[in-house]
């Protein structure tokens, strides 16, 4: 397992170079925070492109570093595009991140979760719930085949979800990150543990959303793990630091992005972690 | 008919009621303003979810307390999702939130809102334009037959409402919102009308829609009366607020989602507003 | 060719006659910034309107004073709806606004960025890259038949899409704005170049797109070529002061609708620009 500083290195590597280099993370994401989504890859230095169509998702799967694909809100066409574009990313190795927004409400959204399956997300991001429900719809390890989802809200906390997290990182072999008040990050073998953020992330819409999208945008320039970790760190250092200078959730949703912006790669880095190997 | 302090006793309640239980209020609403809908909903203490597909809405509307129907951008789906989650609505009985944007543009905007009729939506929410409009598309007293909506902006003067909105509130036996500069809510044998905001609600879009947003999160907790002037006491204590505190539209929208945040139940109840019997 | 002072008094007239009459230009644009889109049409005085379906898209052609078109994202519909306006736009010869947001991307948005061809757009609006690759679909001059377009990015110098854009304004004999670090604005005749903006306007969503909504705006009140250049003349001016204000690309988002909204025609007339004749 590596150090907690060679991790560190790795995340300050991922942050400079999508700085320097501006990949473009293609979306295929819900309306409600969509712009917030792009808005969030931008001020971290990624670029962004949202499309719905099945050729032009294509296009984007393979032009761009990396996809992030949530299912918030499903419009009919999307029985079309996001089988063939997991297809794809899966079929070129391209790494995409899936939130797996609602799972257990309606039908096309549940039979688009499970074709997904095959197609080995790079990154699995959810609240507890999401991500337990997702484990179950998978029929995986700590799964529940009966979600507790409601609406768009987690009624799980995150350490519940850790099980199923895991399992699903060994299914992937890639990363899930569990969104809560402290953060958990995966990839089978080791659980990082994030902590910072902000009441006001509870308060506005989008926060999961846009850390998904951020999390692809990392996903360009290093592994699903690092890329995850780093994500949520940055999440974590900018939502405590606008949580500090504001009182309502209308100045936080921009002064977040002010600090998404702002922040360095060593101050994410630093942002504090623990880790821990998963016992088998 | 409940005197002044009764009325403002049921406002608290219901503002203590959301702020403490979080309740969901589902939406079907326009892609212009969803995100400013989703952050006032969350903003006065709901939680809120969009949907478009039919087995999705209809989730929604048997999982949460109210549900949030605005016309204002219509897809092609709408045509199965609309009248079919209406009828659940009116089946079980949960209220819910009319919000007939742009009333007697286009054919399945008019068809959608004609087969609304039946199923009594808890509160309608427009300006004087739309409220006229729809109980003219409705056929009854004080509807104009030709609507003089202008796309989204209203024509007609509050008062001018005044007729149709009791019309409205007598055919469904809930409660009619109509928003202007001063805003006037009935249901039909009391008026109560509302004062405060700002002239920057009409230089931001959402104002009008994230109120119908918000009086959905109130119809969790109170009856269509109190949850529409309820809803609208704190968008003119917030709109009032926010508007001494900028000078211009783009800071004016976070400053109010602060406001609405920060708006206290007894702050809300006390907002000015004067009551008036309908005389019969 | 007018003279400076002749362009800055037909700009200020577009900008006064805007604030008082506020006219409605209707959008068909894309579901990543509809929000900012709207918001700054309102900010510098007009009405927005925006819709899917076609015979809602005709409704607003014929009613509004002006639309925008913007291919950013699309959806099915948009096979019926796009043609069928831009081709009632050109009959009922109403100024219209085409953004051909990530041309050669997809068989739809090439096949209706084709279409469009004969409707003539009173402005286009686009960066280099797009500017080019239309340029090279319409088989113009000075286009280029293979896209560079990336995503959503420019990868093209505003200047190296000056023979495009006077190609494209002398076939639809209106004008066309190239967006970049410098704008430059053509009717194939004259060439403006205006200048300020700031760095963050390439950190958010949306600056292009709501600059192109902006100019419709002003296309309901002068010709196509005074609205594109006092609609780059007002971003510029905006997005300088928000820039010189703020730290961060969220805080600049509400500053710059802030300016836009404050903005007077003398100060928008009065942002730097030159221009230049077209040598034949």
């Amino acid at each position: 397992m590596e150090t907690k500083q060679e991790i560190q290195k790795s995340m300050m590597q991922a942050v400079t170079t999508v700085k320097e280099t501006n990949p473009m993370a293609g979306s295929i994401t819900n309306t409600v925070t969509i712009n917030f989504v792009a808005n969030a890859q931008l001020a971290v230095g990624g670029s962004a492109a949202m499309v719905y169509l099945p050729d032009e998702a294509a296009f984007l799967a393979e032009a761009g570093g990396a996809t992030y694909i949530n299912v918030g809100t499903i419009f009919p066409i999307y029985s079309e595009t996001l089988p063939s574009v997991a297809k794809i990313l899966h079929e070129k190795q391209k790494p995409w991140v899936l939130d797996p927004v609602a799972v257990g409400i309606g039908s096309l959204r549940t039979s688009l979760l499970q074709q997904f399956k095959p197609f080995k997300p790079a990154i699995i991001r959810g609240n507890a719930s999401e991500i337990i429900a997702l484990a179950g719809l998978w029929e995986l390890d700590g799964g529940a085949t009966e979600s507790k989802v409601r609406g768009v809200d987690s009624t799980d906390e995150v350490f519940a979800a850790q099980h199923a997290a895991i399992a699903l990182a060994n299914w992937t072999g890639g990363a899930v990150a569990v969104s809560g008040e402290t953060d958990l990050i995966t990839d089978g073998t080791q659980v990082a543990i994030s902590k910072g953020g902000s009441h006001f992330m509870e308060k506005i819409t989008g926060a999961g959303c846009s850390l998904g999208g951020v999390a692809a945008v990392y996903a360009t320039a290093t592994t699903p793990f690092i890329a995850a970790l780093t994500a949520t760190a940055v999440y974590n250092l900018a939502g405590k630091r606008a949580g500090q200078l504001v009182d309502g959730p209308g100045s936080f949703q921009q002064q977040f992005l002010d600090e998404l912006y702002k922040a360095t790669a060593e101050e994410i880095a630093n942002n504090p972690f623990e880790m821990q190997e998963v016992l088998v």
